[in-house]
């Protein structure tokens, strides 16, 4: 038996979320290189040797957060426009400030998101947006783990020009990243909505050439899926299912407005879902039937979508209102139990990402992606259940130490890889000159 | 015009909530003993004297918030039990537990939920409960403004035995913190439900002699209703009318399942409603219809409800809650908007208590409760709407300072007033217990 480690996890409570959902009261978890070397006992660990000791203080070892589905670079527009009708929201606001990013104001957006998602237990996130080469700069930079993909659509983008060029983006992408051991790129046409038949089917394709995620919105809303009847007299999903666009690599954001038969085609096909309540609430779009798919044998994954829409990357608070949410909106407080909801904001979103092999669990072999929640606070106290504490009361600042590929991201809240205090002045940045841009464009009445 | 200060609060930016709303960008806040003695621009207190200087180093200054209706010490109870139907997580749990409680445990919670408030910047607390004489002397201790009374019901009470002397135990509550600046006692029958009409017109005669708040769960589930209209034949608010016990002075906690003539009535006699989303979405009780509240000109703050049914006593993460769910039930993104919700956790959540000429905003003359937001961090960068920040991507942790009464309560996130570490232990310990009893007792099969 192998008896060092460069990381020893020490003294606290370890939710593998294994497929038992095993919890040791007094255990470590050993990392060697990248990689799990041991969990169990901390009494199995006494005899090892290891270069660096992290005391977990009687806290909670668990697998990293994966938020299933973002837009991290809008966190330029974080609380830019709020409480709007969606179209105005849309049209008078984001749109037009959008049009205003480049590569660097991405970039630094995105890492500002990733020091956000970092500070609240996220290790692995999945993003959609235009410049995502930046987007996977900014992963790399921070050490997360990341699924990006350049968002394509019928019309020219601020990004690439012309759809051909989308698809050669794309393409180069999957060779630059090919090897990376962080970052999956994914192909990523935006909508059925935004998207005409023969896009979606080379996207497929694609994807499925590479064997890598296609990840798509789908039925975000009503509205949605009334445009689509209308054009192509079936429901989005039904759509996509008819072009044979429909498989295990396909994630499905939002999935709010499902018909049963639609969640008859998302489980034949192994279609997975990203479910995000906050944005779904505070844009109006509506309820995912989460239990209903769970019921189904869907695989479930969270995300928060873009800071614009939510106004937080924090998966704990995600799954707090999960939680609720699902219980209200059926009249019933056994429905997406607290292990149910931890479960989507781990394993099942690795699983949703392609990426359960490799992380989502504490499993000795799986990479060492995990987090460190400091416990020893008022509202933790007293703790009778884990799964309770972490999916109720605990908050994204409770997280304490968080660890990517076996490499410290933070300790004790400190973030290791970047300078977090550069990349808050950079949006400040962008920020004031965004406002600017858009005060001027809307006093000319443009 | 007065130059002197005990504590100048400057460079921030200054949210008073006042009748107007009004923001000072760069601001600061004049405190004189337990009172604002000035509020403006940070120019005109450049030639004050100050005994203190608060720098809020760019954050915000806003009213410390309102948790118009908690069971603070049930805290002890926090994860004990959850995701079960309302009635087994009652019987099977909440009431063997709550069997166990004696004043020093309650005493012991209610200090332990102090510390969780003020570190996420509730300076003032609405308490229903036992032995709350136990919970006044939490408040005082910890420093903080409430409104506190015993729970009364028809059957004998675990605290003061039989309803006579729960009146009597009113009494003298009423009588030992009258001159008290920062206890208010309330007469706090439980519910129509667990009340017979006597109890209710007495504990509302009561309250109204003393000029004091009366404040009763009403209209929490839709099965409140059914009970209350198979007895006496009217809605759970009706029956209140027809006992002539409705008045401005009454907080109504919950009000889910409120009919369009119970708003009338509660609009009529001008009683206040305590909105409590998340215990509502966790217990499955439904959705309170605060658009129509505010709508017919109710007064409407916000509450967390006991720690056993939440599990967090944090209004930031009640504030994102109540906005997003408002909005996803209505279809409308418009609907209670930032600035709409963060009155209902300050000022109205102050009126809704009866203290609105004392605390709930910022102005001169009144009580000095504020908190200070640290907002340099990523998630709450960039800072285009204060409002929209607070309600939608801050959390409670991101609270720096809090003051109640002149008096600095938490600076820097350190509890000033009480050791933290000692009020956790209590509350291990007594969770200990209660785990170690309701195990004995589960396994006797009891």
């Amino acid at each position: 038996m192998t008896t060092s480690a460069d990381i020893l996890v020490e003294n606290g409570r370890v939710l593998t979320m294994d497929a038992r959902s095993r919890t040791i009261p007094r255990g470590a978890v050993a990392i060697r290189g990248d990689c799990i070397a041991g969990v169990g006992r901390a009494e199995e660990f006494v005899a090892w040797k290891a270069a660096k000791r992290i005391d977990a203080r009687g806290g909670i070892i668990m697998p990293g957060l994966v938020n299933t589905h973002t837009h991290a670079a809008m966190t330029c527009f974080r609380g830019l426009a709020d409480d709007l009708p969606l179209m105005t929201w849309l049209n008078e606001h984001i749109f037009p400030a959008e049009a205003m990013l480049d590569e660097r104001k991405v970039y630094c957006g995105a890492l500002l998101a990733c020091a956000e998602m970092i500070m609240s237990g996220t290790t692995t996130f999945c993003d959609m947006y235009l410049f995502e080469e930046a987007v996977a700069r900014a992963a790399r930079r921070a050490g997360m783990r990341a699924v990006v993909g350049e968002v394509l659509f019928d019309f020219p983008s601020p990004s690439y020009g012309l759809l051909e060029q989308g698809f050669a983006a794309t393409e180069t992408l999957i060779r630059t990243f090919r090897d990376d051991p962080r970052i999956t790129i994914a192909v990523e046409p935006h909508s059925p909505y935004l998207c005409a038949p023969g896009l979606l089917t080379r996207a497929f394709e694609l994807a499925g050439r590479h064997g890598i995620p296609m990840v798509i919105h789908l039925s975000e809303t009503a509205s949605e899926v009334t445009t689509i009847r209308s054009r192509y007299g079936r429901t989005p999903v039904a759509h996509l299912a008819a072009l044979g666009a429909l498989a295990p690599n396909v994630l499905a954001c939002h999935g709010v407005a499902l018909t049963d038969d639609d969640i008859g085609l998302l489980k034949r096909h192994d279609v997975k879902v990203s479910h995000n309540p906050e944005s779904n609430m505070k844009l109006a779009s509506g309820i995912a039937p989460v239990p209903q798919l769970l019921a189904a044998g869907v695989c479930v994954g969270l995300g928060t979508d873009g800071a614009a829409s939510n106004n937080n990357l924090d998966l704990f608070l995600e799954m707090d209102m999960a939680a609720k949410l699902h219980k209200v909106a059926t009249l019933d407080p056994t429905v997406l139990d607290a292990e149910t909801v931890l479960r989507m904001a781990t394993i099942e979103g690795a699983r949703a990402l392609g990426l359960a092999a490799r992380v989502g669990s504490i499993e000795p072999g799986k990479k060492a992606d995990l987090i460190l929640i400091d416990t020893r606070k008022p509202h933790l106290t007293p703790m009778y259940n884990a799964a309770s504490q972490l999916v109720y009361a605990a908050r994204g600042s409770d997280v304490a130490t968080v660890i990517v590929d076996g490499r410290v991201l933070m300790e004790d809240r400190r973030l290791l890889t970047f300078d977090v205090e550069q990349a808050m002045d950079e949006v400040v940045g962008i920020g004031a000159e965004m406002h600017a841009r858009l005060t001027a464009r809307s006093s000319k009445g443009q």
